[in-house]
């Protein structure tokens, strides 16, 4: 099989965790080129030494600061212009989500497919607003759009419904899909703290950005259940389709009765697919201690699917990570490679 | 794509929850052998149809009663004459599993590989005993072993090591493998029964055997230790290198005093691999609540993966069940046909 040439727009945290891992793992790719709205483009189709942009990166350097490229090297082209005179073969979008427009992921994505090129994304934001049209677009012009880092990070989710649930019908997917309102949710339960104090600390720790609301009103979990709603179930959903409440107006009074009759608040997302009509939600949920995602403590996330051959199966990962969502672009690659 | 023709060796309760699964399925896959040491053996090159063949079944009659048989058709075989007249793509070796020697399931899968067809089995004998070798086999003629349903069933486990983790290195596993042993247990602790009775209950259910040594003492789950340090850490280690410790020595007092200081019993099997070599236990452990493995309760079973770019993976779902181990065999089937 012939090298791959690889493709990476974005080279924040997520496209550095991915360059860590093919530095280490040597798959059977060539990454020729780079494109990040801050550190510059560069297109070399020799290949580009990637400990060396590493060593550059690390050192708050720029991608046009390489001093190895080749005399066929191309800098200072936009994201769009590496895509289409690029000619590579799989395209890594890892820009920064805006999950109201889904820009300038999707048009990122549009450019790679319609080049003829298979993409792999860990952006929520193409995912959750146009999977249904880019999924199309893909299948019109040959290629797979993979998206496993957009939910949960690397652990598997799209992966495991493709290979592991094949030929089984999933009619359900419920889980815990944000780590920070995790978090909040069992220091409330097992310190004690109420919630502002809970959320400070989560700001603290870096689970929480300097604006919490993304996470606490739930927007973020909203998200992620539109695209498993989509790209699972088969749905044709819009984020405005879902009902969606955070946990911002969780007392701790509420924990400490859940609690005293033996249940446990989560901010749930869940899907479900009855008679082709998908019903959606993000809510807080008083579970049963039973409940497989009852026990899930932390920043930890987990999904639950239901399946008509195997009932109930439960996945429980991490759902964040700059090595944890390299590894889902880095798998996505593997999947590709692995279909041609 | 050529629809590939299947040979079904053993059509007991797996059997039979394969054929209900493909009855409604209907994948790119033509039954043309049955061969079971009670209900006989029938091979006909036409095909042979599903569910009147399942509705003879159901009524306590033999693979030999089917009347819809072709003129090419053969009766009378045994099992390794089937596979070897059969002129079939894939087996599915289901017959009863004997974990001392491992037959006559080796056999069989041994002569389907040398006839050059793919092999899927649920049978965790052959899969203890002599995974290295027969995997050694099915390599050197070209064609696929794969093993789902020895291990939990269809949940999972040899799927998700090998897709889902694609270019992650697995260090260690561990889990509650044995359904009936984590009955009692989770009985033990929440109805506060004492061990015998608990064991009682869970044989009137008919999670345990009339003769429960298989599942207290801890060999069953040592089979799937050996299974998952063979197949999925790469090693090559026999069932008495590895300690092997049951619950019927755990007692009620044993799981109220672990209970008030916040820790509870699972009976784990666990399996690591460190500078090549692996390390692998049976044995009841005292968890923290807040382990992933803690809140599995009842009959299901469950796996940690320890993974050195998404930390720890954990996977919950049934252990056993005819239509659930059915299905592990026809997920191997989709896996061997999308691998064509």
């Amino acid at each position: 099989m012939n090298e791959k040439k690889l493709v990476m727009i974005g080279c924040g945290t997520v496209g550095q965790g991915l360059l860590e891992i093919i530095k280490d793992k040597t798959p059977n790719i060539k990454l020729i080129a780079i494109s990040d709205k801050l550190k510059g483009s560069l297109i070399d189709p020799k290949g580009i030494d990637i400990p060396y942009m590493l060593g550059i990166l690390d050192n708050d350097g720029k991608v046009d600061d390489y001093d190895k490229a080749s005399d066929k090297a191309i800098t200072g082209l936009d994201a769009i212009e590496t895509i289409k005179k690029s000619n590579g073969d799989i395209m890594a979008e890892m820009t920064y989500t805006d999950i109201e427009t889904g820009e300038p992921a999707t048009s990122h994505i549009k450019a790679a497919l319609k080049q003829g090129m298979h993409v792999t994304t860990s952006n929520k934001g193409p995912a959750a607003l146009y999977y249904t049209k880019l999924q199309k677009l893909a299948s019109d012009n040959g290629v797979k759009l993979f998206i496993e880092g957009t939910v949960m990070s690397g652990t598997p989710i799209f992966n495991l419904a493709r290979e592991c649930f094949a030929g089984s019908k999933i009619t359900e997917v419920s889980g815990i899909l944000n780590g920070t309102t995790n978090y909040i949710l069992s220091k409330m339960e097992n310190e004690g703290w109420d919630y502002k104090d809970a959320l400070k600390k989560a700001q603290e720790l870096g689970y929480a950005e300097a604006d919490p609301t993304a996470d606490v009103e739930g927007h973020d979990a909203l998200a992620k259940v539109v695209i498993l709603s989509n790209c699972i179930l088969g749905g044709n959903i819009k984020p405005e389709d879902v009902p969606c409440e955070g946990i911002n107006n969780i007392t701790l009074e509420d924990v400490k009765e859940a609690a005293e009759n033996g249940m446990r608040y989560k901010l749930l997302g869940s899907t479900k697919i009855e008679e082709n009509k998908i019903t959606a939600s993000v809510k807080p949920v008083k579970l049963e201690l039973s409940n497989p995602l009852a026990g899930v403590g932390g920043a930890t996330n987990a999904l639950t699917f239901k399946t008509d051959l195997l009932g109930e199966v439960t996945i429980q990962g991490p759902g964040a990570g700059k090595i944890e969502t390299g590894y889902s672009i880095f798998v996505d690659i593997i999947s590709i490679l692995n279909h041609e």
